[in-house]
């Protein structure tokens, strides 16, 4: 018999609901506790989820020696008291990304989860989202020939954030697209950010992330763009791909596209030459990335395994943000990550 | 009787000519001659205007005492010597943008102008464009409330030029519309720029230029892009402007689209509240710009005052550049335009 999971989930704003969505539909998995300070919001959970346990007192959760997992869908500043506290009650962590404030704080968070033997794992969604997994197996085939570069724009009008600033938001899911189809390790970060409407975090931020092989990665996020745009380009000497997420379908198109040098001469400079060819817009899965993602936690925490976006790679993307914090107040001088 | 002025083109490579074409569409003006080292691209020309002299030296222009102007379309490195060159005859001088490739150099031909009392322009086509003139409108009528930033993508599978890097080519582009729009002094630019595809000049670079007064403006331009794009978002207290230069007409849409921020107590963080209003999609000119450009020097010619886009507006152009330069050796620094 498959031993059945239950999770507990903290956090009911707004991405709360969508795991205890997600985790219901998960085969032996069952929430039996939501937990939020705003009563409001769980009177509107209820009337959904009738037979759920609503409690304003994350303590409910923790006490609960049924609850095997307890998801986190808090402020940012939040969770590593509630994924310590959890860790601590021998719970499985679900932990939203960013999965801290600070690396120290992810590290101590992972040494923890280490020693209790439970699992860690950040919410990097885009990680279980079809067209990424269809873009790593691109790239890891070798299709794209050497790497150049990944520019990102993930920009509109956005729902700003209270305790973080706009990199962190946004940015943090294309630094974890990037952590997860491109290996090599980041060198430097240089980052600007500003605020414009309001005494509020920064809304709108450029990040620059070197690695020493030459790759380089360019973020735009904004949360004050009057249009919504969810672009990432990534080129290599062979292929290149654009990869547009506001499209409905066919988010994925990978262009033969490049440029070729040669020298006529041995004294020439290389003469660029350029090739056009065929546009391939790949089939990928299109499940919704969030269930993949609950059943691959609920499945790793039956068998013990750690998740792919376990604390360590969540500690990366911190340490990343981290740094482009630091190159902001250095007004945008290129920082060591 | 309207004095009919004479015009001689240097360079007969991509965009002399369309100035060839441009300068013959013009009312009360004549192209005489057409200058290029290359023969088989005065032979091109030649079968479409035989009754133009094309000629491989530069001096049957500056020389020929019925030549009132002289327009150059040749590299950047050129550009100093034969403007100089022609003003020292006494021609007027139409040259491509960037004016010059140093600040140095473009003093010493506003210098040069000044005393011999002759139109210097150079070739900032965009300032002629309609939509750019439309949008510049939008921006001076006040709609947009306070100016919040400027963000540019300039991006596509481009001609890589020999003699300057990408931002020295499509940057410019984007650095004189937004002088031309917003009228302040821009204060620091920093820079990042790699070279991938060979061993040239870099390909693909990012500017964040800073004003003292909290505006930003954010440049991407790149020549190893697999998609073409030509986007230059402006954002406001009030509305925000999107121009998508890719779209065959409507290419300008004004959003009412932005964030106000309010606070519920003294103690509050101010809140935001999105408004979101109709979308405007405003007409605008859509004549040819480079003919009106050419009109608008000719005219300038024959009344004996300064272009839009004259050597003045041209040199702070190229002190950003410039700027970008050093800081792209800085490896990123901010620094003084």
């Amino acid at each position: 018999m498959v031993k059945k999971i239950t999770v507990g989930v903290i956090g009911a704003g707004y991405w709360g609901p969508n795991l205890v969505r997600n985790f219901l539909l998960v085969d032996d998995c069952s929430v039996k506790h939501v937990c939020d300070l705003d009563m409001e919001k769980l009177r509107k959970l209820e009337r959904l989820y009738p037979h759920i346990n609503f409690t304003t007192r994350a303590s409910d959760i923790f006490s609960d020696k049924e609850v095997d997992a307890v998801a986190i869908a808090t402020p940012v500043a939040t969770h590593f008291g509630l994924a310590k506290k959890a860790l601590e009650n021998g719970k499985h962590v679900f932990v939203e990304k960013p999965i801290t404030k600070t690396s120290g704080e992810a590290k101590e968070l992972i040494a923890l989860a280490k020693k209790k033997r439970r699992i860690l794992h950040v919410d990097h969604t885009f990680i279980y989202y079809g067209p990424v997994i269809k873009i790593k197996e691109i790239i890891d085939s070798g299709a794209l020939g050497d790497l150049y570069y990944f520019d990102s724009q993930r920009i509109n009008l956005g729902l700003i954030q209270k305790d973080v600033n706009v990199f962190w938001d946004l940015a943090a899911h294309d630094l974890s697209i990037l952590q997860y189809i491109y290996k090599f390790k980041a060198d430097t970060v240089s980052a600007s950010a500003t605020r414009h409407a309001g005494k509020n975090k920064e809304e709108l931020a450029h990040l620059s992330v070197e690695y020493s092989n030459g790759f380089v990665a360019h973020l735009h996020v904004s949360w004050l763009s009057p249009v919504k745009m969810r672009q990432i380009l990534i080129a290599g000497s062979k292929k290149m791909i654009y990869f547009d997420d506001i499209e409905p379908s066919e988010k994925i198109k990978v262009y033969s596209k490049n440029i070729d040098f040669v020298k006529k001469t041995p004294e020439d400079p290389a003469n660029p030459v350029y090739r056009s060819g065929d546009v391939l817009m790949p089939i990928y899965d299109d499940e919704e990335a969030l269930l993949k993602e609950c059943a691959h936690f609920v499945a790793s925490v039956r068998d013990g395994k750690n998740t792919i976006t376990d604390g360590t790679s969540g500690l990366k993307v911190v340490e990343i943000l981290e740094a482009a914090d630091r190159s902001v107040l250095k007004r945008g001088a290129k920082v060591k990550i």
